[in-house]
């Protein structure tokens, strides 16, 4: 059993608790937590659990080797960045940090120390994306055209982050593991509704290579939630609709056979629809799977499969997207002021 | 009864003939197609109509009062500006034309000539969209905030247009229609993937005034068709599922309540979520409508709904969507060369 | 070409009119119908036919081989034997006739004079049916246990017939046609909310040999219309959702393996749930097939897979239903007597 | 708060042992259970819980006032007998006993003792029985002429139950508490496909006064599971999907007139097809609110919703199913042998 401490008993922290607790593999000995109320209904949650105020406290008892990191992003950086310099396994939230510059630091201290440094990134433990993975790696989709996704929701609004850095991080995260491609170029723009100061709306656009383009529906202000990804190869295509109970993934023997560049400005595409294929999807809880990952990897001096490198990737993508959104913000509104 | 012609029986010639047929108000004289054996089956299913492989022919026929002209848009202008100068009325498929010169030029002439000009945007005759006027029109939705639209097929791609030209305008003239506000600003990027020069996937921002923000998502790459159409307001919003057979239209009573702008940096936003609401929408055929209201206005010598100011509004949102998407296609096509 | 006649212009009338005009089977020479507005509305429709009030003038026409007859049920009977008489071949709408003692004397009739004698069930001719027959009779479903149909609407009442014999019907052609057993007994219950002779909701529950139960649903006070069909066998399962126009069948690779006789009082059943498939379903009018298919058995000296056979074993077991239902019913009307 | 002892720990255990432990009515005191594996999950589930094998002397502790009983339904009667002797509040897993003669005895014992008996039937503590319990009694819904419920799923089947006892508990509870009607007869048939003790489907029909007719499609046997209920007045229809995440009740405005005896027979019924209203419906848990109902009553000495009287009206209800059942299983059986 690993010796293991929670910073954070937010909206995330009690999943990660009960997780930790249930898991065979860590024995949770604090947590820490900064509203004392929070703090108490941590230590009633789980009986014996010690308590701390004060994170760097927790991070540096001597009966805690793994921490998991549960706080706003603006902490992630400084509280990793103690606990790998007291040699300490951390599992931190999605996203890793605010910056890249911040993930590069913990992945070369993690490096040096040797410990293990893992993003929960939940939703690469889902049996959905699990599949998605499977689908696109063997082939079965064929040369992938598009990544579409439609996220949306009447948010819960953070104090901390708009709605890209809240939604984004998933897509991003998914679109490397599943399809494995870095952007060339990305195109962001959005709309401030209720705060000037922060997204509610913003719509992505990434140009990768081979022809691959992504894109990103992100809302707040959705009455109607919807989780639906498509990705289109040329030999099949699938549709992830995340709400639905009994269809998660629909695998449409459809295809475009893509003329080769000769034919292409003579001859018509062709078609072919076929039926529709939905495989059972396992309903196990995914963050059970991040926490055994994080006690199998620990243990096996391994790499995570969500390592400080695939976190990086998320917010470089996160930096350029921003980077984008805010010069079409500013574009817009020096627009509407002149409209107006 | 006035004396109707029809120009070309392609896809939707059919749709058009049987509509002025049935209506009681045209009696359809003649049919022009250029295609001897399309000709010969438009002349079959209306027992008694002439027909002619040369359009001009039928524009000059004394009995014909009115043409609808349903060709390629690239032959809207000349056969649309000749019947107009020959004093007839005109009902012209949308695209209204290819440039907004080429709209202006027949609206004046149709002022000057006093005929109808009129444009086909066949979805403002539905009881869809007949519903989403009322409701932002009656101040139902409140202040409008977005216009979020996925229209995805596998497309069957035209040769003349792609899919900017194919799909946009629908959701152009809706939004002319329902909120009636244009744009300051329009964002488009996208992707050729079977045809270099044909783009099959386009994704367009439109920034308008008062902070109206709309986005469609058009793909002739999907092999599930959607027809997904949401607009959210300050006091309701409200999705139009086009494809769902017992409640296309989903009027949620959910809002955020915009705070001033004094209060916007402190306070946090208000969401109000409630009830759904489907109102019963008529399923008579839209182009019934059309072609009735067409009667009315020559009749009435009164203006169209759907004028010729209407698709020249819809004709400059697709040039200006072309320009930014040509430039953002040469840019990636840069990118991805220096990238291979 | 066969010369053909269509007795009846109500409501399925123009449908078998235009598919007999399209086939390029039948030369339609005449309609008979009683009501003088339907009749010119027939002619109208296809310039050139001759109208007749009186059917018997239609059938002893010289110039009419075929006879479509798409009256009311009461008069089918003496329609159909009328032309047989006269050496005419015979579609008819089901329900065949009013009982099966008629049923036989057609097909009795028909074989002597030896004329086509068929039965129009038209949804034997959909996509949906065809897979459901190939799924079935292939084995893929394995030992068919169960026949579940929900089939429900807000109904047109019509004058003539209660809500067994408006919607049974096609349950029975289907259950007949696609698993191809008859029932050993059955048991029909109901009741009259609106007209005290007309039962608008049925129930029925019939049981077959080999252990396949078979339940039907039946109701026109439905707001939301359902048809649903779900069967079940030990390999697969499948439903039928007539009205998703995305994915009409799914086939559940679920089973459930039956235990031999020894072993069903001590072991638990085995489950196994799996993926779902949802084939392709192609969407062709279905009353085109029925057309097509008549031309060919009239040609071919055929039987016809809607045979007078078919017809007759679909009405014995309305029959036997409403004699159960009755029986119900007047026990059901003493039993609400007494409590009053 | 209450001293509370819970007896059996399987299925439905740990969610009343978690509601009753969060509740801040409750202090768990024990739990008792036969399987030795099954009791020490309860204690590490709960730190500091006494375990018993024998769950008389649970039954027995001073520091017990109220029992909860989540045993099979074999063992309620003699395990809440006991209890009320014992002076002890009860409430019991439904469905509340074998017979309604066990229902009458505890009934009258715990009248006679004064404490309160209760039956866990947690359907009418969710948000959607509590809107159709409000539809209905204010009249919304008009003079109520149907019931109909689709219930089917792969079953886990139960050693100790039938599908009858298994599922038709739900649905019985909710006609009772909803409309409150009683039924004048009641029909059942089935069939056994597994095990030929015990029935996997079954169909029922019950025959109310004022015409009310409910019907329930009961099965194990199918792999996409439905609950679907639809309650029919003559003023509006309502639908309940408890497996829409969105939706669950739709409000269909639509009504049929019923017509007064006179007008019955000559005149046709008029339909009135109108919108669709799908009411918020709080998601909290039901079980959550049982628990809470039993601490109010026992304090209040009030008598409880879910009434000792409400258990065996749905015990009455399952006895007349039964016997039917068992008739029509004979008569099936019966027919079957002589047949092969």
């Amino acid at each position: 059993m690993i010796g293991a401490g929670l910073i954070g008993y937010g909206y995330w922290g009690p999943n990660l608790l009960r997780n930790l607790a249930r898991s065979g593999r860590f024995r949770v000995q604090a947590v820490a937590e900064r509203q004392a109320d929070r703090l108490e209904a941590a230590r009633s949650a789980l009986p014996g659990l010690a308590g701390h105020l004060d994170a760097l406290e927790l991070i540096d008892r001597a009966d805690v080797d793994a921490l998991v990191i549960a706080t706003p992003v603006a902490t992630h950086f400084a509280l990793a960045r103690r606990a790998i310099e007291r040699g300490k396994h951390v599992l931190v939230e999605k996203p890793m940090c605010r910056t890249s510059a911040e993930c590069e630091e913990l992945i070369a201290l993690a490096t040096e120390r040797g410990v293990t440094l893992m993003v929960d990134h939940t939703f690469l433990f889902t049996g959905a994306v699990h599949k998605l993975r499977e689908l696109s790696s063997s082939g079965a989709l064929g040369k992938i055209s598009y990544y579409d996704s439609l996220r949306v929701n009447l948010g819960l609004f953070q104090p901390d982050v708009n709605v890209l850095w809240d939604l984004a991080p998933h897509d991003f995260s998914i679109l490397d593991h599943v399809i494995g491609v870095e952007p060339l170029h990305i195109e962001a723009t959005g709309y401030c509704h209720l705060n000037p100061e922060l997204p509610d709306i913003a719509y992505l656009t990434l140009h990768c290579a081979r022809g691959l383009i992504a894109h990103f529906n992100l809302s707040w202000m959705s009455p109607a939630k919807v989780r639906r990804i498509a990705i289109g190869g040329d030999r099949r295509m699938v549709v992830w609709d995340d709400l639905d109970r009994e269809e998660k993934i629909r695998i449409y023997d459809s295809g475009i056979r893509v003329h080769s560049e000769a034919e292409r400005l003579t001859a018509m595409p062709e078609y072919r629809i076929g039926d529709i294929h939905s495989p059972r999807v396992p309903n196990a809880e995914a963050l059970a799977g991040v926490v055994r990952h994080f006690a199998d990897v620990i243990e096996a001096r391994d790499r995570p499969m969500m390592s400080g490198e695939h976190g990086l990737r998320v917010v470089r993508m996160l930096e350029a997207a921003q980077t984008s959104l805010d010069a079409n913000l500013a574009r817009i509104r020096g627009l509407l002021s002149s409209a107006a």
